[in-house]
């Protein structure tokens, strides 16, 4: 069914990893459309050892496509989806634009991946942190709800795109040298810094990134009650994401309980080695498609037993992104 | 009372702090004995304007010293702290080595100052990590208990000392020149790269430095029964710790009411700007005194209203060290 597949967005950070992944999963490609905004139009990419020109994006894009994948910002999803689907394409959007519509699915394969088959020609790909944080507490929660999460996250420069990881590098030059990091992309310094999220902050004092990964877990686990309060932080790595989860199950569970969960569990690699003090780490998570989990430990905060602490890292631009979005193409093309 | 003042471990990160924290406040001092291992005997120092040489510490280094701040690590201090008392002297030490003595007040000034009162001779610096999170926890408990709490540390290179610091800057700028960055002082690469902290990691799960988060804040809060779990992460960042910290109460409380109290709070700052987005960061925090506090609000998953959640920063070798052991000596100075 995936034959012609459209890439919107394709110089972008996950648009090249669209690419990639595309590519080594052997994704079943008759023709690839490369698209992107006037400014990157002309220019080229390179795919399966060819280079491709860039078609800039119209609404004529979308004639013949069976397959479209977005990354290109809300605002472009907004847009140009719609003229996709019209035009017979089934969109998967990586974009925040159509989340949390009622009528959209927003799917992680691994956690509701039969959600898919709801769709009205758009399924929306989640935040990356949520997407991190969901594949290993999903086969948790399945065995033994969870009531509440407390999560932290360290993020990577890679979420705010190509041009946030060419800023810490050039930022991370300058302080080196002596010169002053000027902020350009991001509001804040990020070489040798940390800064709460860069994006707004409502009136409850959450900011939207927070609210994505309240709201979005929420929608996937098909579990309104879901109690979840997150505090997201970037800090100046290049781009994995990593979290620090605080888990309250229903019932007490046990460290070893966890750990086998984990061990079977989808899309997950468990990277515990106490002895070594190795564990999940953004340099290993990164390029790799599994999320990494260690830490796992009963928290001693919560004497009745239902509680468990553990830490994450995943490459944010693949699972949290662009290989999340090609699985639910697979799973489109399967349906 | 404290003529003469010996400073342990005179070459360190914190070694040199005390230099200066000493200098600015004005210190009533006499004279000073800088100390430190043979390696650094004969080397010198700068301190108010003149250079000073660095003499061998041995067990006579300490006759006619009044007070000696430590921090040279615990087993310095566990042999020649006990020395310095016999000889006279008190000692603040800012290892962990009688952290956690029965016999040996834990202090952070604006928390139980008063506890200096019962020294053996020794009164112990708290783990720096500890000080960041109670200096603004405290008031808060002091006006309404906490039962719980769950932190996540973002933690300086300068915990580890002053090599520490010096490999996160070599190792990025050879990551930036693509070398390979090579961990020597930490057993991982530090540079664009986290870890979770590289203390040993004991039978429950928990980390030396989350362990000590946990037993010190119980110590200084008289309050054995409060629940605290704490995972501790190391980041590129040079020298302020920066903390994500979820609160429980006894009884409900507001946003306002807690910043009403942090308003007041002795040794706290207040920065919280939503609109500008513009929270604490440790490179706003690095070089102050105060620990920065923001991100106040409401802890959206405990509808109860007794959650709140906030995100603090603070120089790891001023109120993380120097500061808070130079405060101890004040008070010792003024009891």
């Amino acid at each position: 069914m995936a034959g012609h597949v459209a890439i919107v967005g394709a110089t972008g950070a996950v648009g090249q990893e669209f690419l990639r992944v595309l590519d080594r999963r052997k994704f079943p490609l008759e023709k690839v459309t490369f698209l992107a905004s006037s400014r990157s139009a002309g220019k080229t990419v390179e795919f399966r050892g060819g280079r491709h020109t860039i078609e800039e994006l119209t609404d004529k894009s979308f004639d013949g496509v069976d397959v479209a994948l977005f990354s290109a910002g809300g605002g472009i999803s907004k847009q140009f989806a719609p003229l996709a689907v019209a035009a017979g394409a089934t969109v998967v959007d990586n974009s925040s634009a159509f989340r949390m519509d009622a009528d959209t699915p927003l799917v992680v394969p691994e956690v509701n991946g039969e959600d898919v088959g709801g769709h009205n020609g758009i399924v929306a790909n989640p935040n990356c942190s949520t997407i991190i944080m969901v594949v290993p507490v999903w086969p948790l929660h399945k065995q033994n709800r969870i009531r509440r999460m407390v999560v932290s996250t360290y993020q990577a420069a890679s979420g705010a795109g190509r041009l946030a990881m060419l800023e810490l590098e050039q930022q991370s030059r300058d302080v080196l040298a002596g010169r002053q990091a000027e902020p350009k992309v991001f509001p804040h310094v990020i070489a040798f810094n940390l800064f709460c999220h860069d994006s707004q902050v409502g009136a409850d004092g959450y900011n939207v990134e927070e609210t994505k990964m309240v709201g979005e877990t929420r929608k996937m686990f098909h579990d309104p009650e879901i109690q979840i309060t997150a505090t997201c932080v970037r800090i100046p790595v290049m781009r994995a994401h990593s979290e620090a989860i605080n888990l309250t199950f229903e019932r007490p569970i046990s460290e070893r309980e966890v750990r086998e969960i984990l061990a079977e569990a989808p899309g997950v690699r468990v990277v515990d080695d106490r002895q070594a003090n190795h564990f999940p780490m953004p340099l290993e998570a990164s390029g790799i498609d599994e999320v990494l989990v260690g830490r796992i430990r009963q928290d001693i905060s919560q004497p009745d037993g239902c509680g468990i602490d553990m830490f994450v890292s995943g490459d944010q631009l693949l699972k949290g992104a662009a290989l999340n979005a090609v699985q639910i193409a697979e799973l489109l093309d399967k349906s």
